[in-house]
């Protein structure tokens, strides 16, 4: 039905979600097209063209209803349930992932731990206790595993994505500075912080180029 | 002179220098278009457009001189000198980051450290002190810090935000989940792990919803 969204507005519809949950904490109970956009730094315009992509929302004049359009992002933004994540690789960013708050509370649940550092296998983070590598394929099965957080050496990740994608894991979060070669059908986020500091250092270069 | 470089440009940009580092240790003296697409995963047409918008390059037939391309590509991306930044936010996360040795051997030299806990301020990381959030100016103008890694929880950021922006950085890479207000003149890049996260149930979710 909705075919390729840019990533961009599926970004500003994260933005959108927050700010509806903003204003129900503040009581808001209808919130216009321009109150969103100022609050997500957009236009206007660009409020209803992203929402436009899923149907109709809100009536002329009245804006949106908060409580509905909250309800609506969260079903098109698939949060409306909870995903079962492994976090693979209990390194330390890993580690300092496991501790984020935000994953949990947003319906991100992490059931595996995985690492092949045998001193780490065995010891328990949480309630969970981290797993050999070798357990990977029947601990995405058990235990229904959707989601993977990457979190290895740029060597290690590959074989890990692919093992991960044949037990029938669905997206992936991917730490590791390569490009993961995995079926167009398995949607992949790269956090890249290298290549995001390069785009700032970029940025100013030709600022200061253009000056 | 060059504007308007859309964000996916950059990406590649990074992905090709990645490429170009790779195929100088290997060995290798040139490169053609097709090379470097099946490296970075897209077309040979989109790596002559990508670097179309920053002059010519390489020689029909010949491909480009791999030391040549990597010297540029590095002038472009602004990574042929080091960056000073400041890490604002001694958590778990800004531990992590700060262990991450990518980021010194691009040029990204951490020269500050700056938590507002106490019982942190005066510890040492590495060579640095980390330092209480009041001295935060007078370190980013004693120490030419360009870039800041804003680490902080969410209701912090904006105000060390702009008062990092008020004594002279540059750029910022946040990662709070709030979209900092700064003149246009100063490039922000989020990273925001739970956007990330919602993106691919987004994409797992409606290609459900198509099947």
């Amino acid at each position: 039905m909705t075919r390729r969204i840019p990533a961009s507005t599926i970004r500003r519809l994260s933005h959108y979600l927050r700010s509806l949950e903003d204003l129900e904490r503040e009581g808001g109970e209808t919130v216009s097209s321009e109150e969103l956009a100022t609050r997500g730094q957009t236009t206007a315009a660009q409020v209803r063209k992203d929402l436009s992509h899923f149907g109709s929302f809100g009536k002329r004049g009245l804006g949106y209803r908060v409580d509905e359009l909250r309800v609506r992002l969260r079903q098109i933004l698939g949060v409306d349930r909870v995903w079962r994540v492994a976090l693979i690789g209990a390194g330390r960013i890993g580690s300092a992932l496991f501790e984020y708050p935000a994953f949990e509370s947003r319906g991100y649940e992490c059931v595996a731990i995985v690492d092949s550092d045998p001193s780490k296998v065995g010891s328990r983070w949480g309630g969970l206790t981290i797993q050999a590598p070798d357990e990977l394929e029947a601990l995405i099965r058990h235990l229904g595993v959707e989601l993977v957080i990457l979190a290895v050496p740029a060597q290690a990740a590959q074989e890990i994505a692919s093992r991960a994608v044949q037990a029938g894991v669905k997206g992936i979060l991917n730490f590791a500075p390569i490009r993961l070669k995995v079926p167009p059908s398995v949607p992949v986020e790269d956090v890249n912080l290298v290549m995001q500091l390069e785009a700032l250092s970029f940025a100013i270069t030709q600022r200061g180029s253009e000056a």
